[in-house]
């Protein structure tokens, strides 16, 4: 069952974002790096490199996190959740998605090898100076 | 023994980027969220409150990861590493010391009980389009 977010935090998850994904290394620590996502029936899609170290970590732990910025990065919302599927992206539709997303255009690379994970939150956490994206009442 | 980090990835540390830090949580879920920081002997100082969940998580779990950005979030690097001190912030000077860096003026609450800890990197990865922050040649 999807998690249940409030209607600004989906909405918030909708724009190209900024974010930042966090999967854990076989030896127990994590590992943060920048990510293109998007946001589909309360799912997170992410495209890899099908060689990334982090697609092996995914495949062998599927326990992630995500934090989202907009421009002001004191708006964020984070993430943590299952990855529940992980598939070739053959004709390079999703990285094509995301990059379109982001950049207005199709993935510049047509040869790589791409695959496509779906990530189900599990839980999650947001805050902003004015409340709309707070999850509970917080201090910095 | 402080990690060995190039010369253009250390000035870039020591700018006010945005940050994200991921901590494990005990049920084995990595959770990242916004954080300041500042970078010092090959260090990364963070400040949180302390009641903060994942000073809890911090302290049973001392494997952490961060990400930073400039402006241009495609510049970008992560670190993962080690807790090895965790200590209050009785006089707030750490948490001055952020905001300073962040905002110009000092913390604006005077009666939070905040915590600091220091991590030491063990491991990074970095890149931009240019190549000036790139750990090994990569594909996005």
């Amino acid at each position: 069952m999807p998690l249940d977010l409030p209607p600004e935090v989906e909405d918030f998850l909708r724009q190209p974002n900024t974010a930042v994904i966090a999967a854990v290394r076989p030896d127990g620590f994590p590992m943060t790096v920048a990510t293109w996502y998007d946001w589909e029936g309360g799912r997170v899609l992410v495209n890899m490199h099908a060689n990334r170290a982090r697609l092996a970590w995914m495949r062998l732990n599927p326990k992630v996190s995500l934090t989202f910025f907009d421009q002001d990065w004191y708006r964020h919302v984070s993430l943590y959740g299952l990855v529940d599927s992980i598939a070739d992206d053959i004709d390079l539709a999703d990285i094509d998605r995301l990059a379109r997303r982001y950049t207005g255009k199709p993935f510049g690379s047509r040869t790589q090898k791409r695959v496509s994970a779906w990530i189900a939150p599990v839980g999650w956490h947001g805050w902003d100076p004015a409340g709309a994206l707070a999850s509970r009442p917080t201090s910095r």
